[in-house]
């Protein structure tokens, strides 16, 4: 066992986080977290993300309830990682109305295809703003 | 069917680029791509990073072997992280000699636990210099 500091200044003050499905592995979003929102994740066990487009911690889920329940934390080699691994409450945790962000698929000439089914109304979740849309 | 511009603008010319094993869903590592290695992961078939520490592409198992063949490339909602599921050549992907660079636990206090075994003795592949160590 090691203490370890996590190298939030390789970006500037921030660490990518991957989200990822407990049960059944699936990625389910990319955000990114400061230390403070680090320590308010492990704190009360739900996702705190740094929002870099709303510049302040954003707590996934506080408008949608569809918050993430933390499993795990699991940091990489070099400690400039994070992967936690969740909980999803809800049905989807994309603001387009998906279990997961990455629901498109990416070919070679830069056309996206969408291979995973709607599995909410984004409308009837966040309404017209799409409060929550990712940072 | 759309056609689809990445937001490498967001994070200064990078993506965050997840890497998962295409058989098991685990996340073996994550890197960042700039629209260069993108193109050249997408042409080749095979994985190749922006390198932040080198300043230059990096295609990983250059040194190693390690190489990552490309099942799949996903990309987010808003168009700023990727996901790329693969097969994994060889024993591991981290430089430190396990499978996936995310083997250690992160407790609340800091602590950080190795919850994986070693798959390989990293000397015997990368030589005193770890080469290709994780940007």
């Amino acid at each position: 066992m090691e203490s370890l500091n996590i190298d939030f200044e390789k970006a500037g003050g921030l660490v990518p986080a991957i989200i990822q499905d407990h049960h059944n592995g699936d990625v389910l979003m990319l955000g990114f977290m400061n230390s403070v929102s680090l320590a308010e994740t492990q704190r009360s066990g739900e996702v705190v993300f740094f929002s870099r487009s709303r510049n302040k911690l954003w707590k996934k889920g506080e408008s949608s309830g569809h918050v993430l329940k933390v499993r795990e934390v699991r940091v990489d080699c070099d400690a400039d990682a994070l992967l936690v691994r969740v909980e999803a409450v809800g049905p989807g945790v994309c603001h387009e109305g998906y279990r997961s962000c990455f629901f498109r698929s990416l070919a070679s000439d830069g056309a996206a295809e969408i291979v995973e089914e709607r599995t909410f109304a984004p409308e009837s979740v966040y309404g017209a703003q799409q409060q929550e849309k990712k940072a």
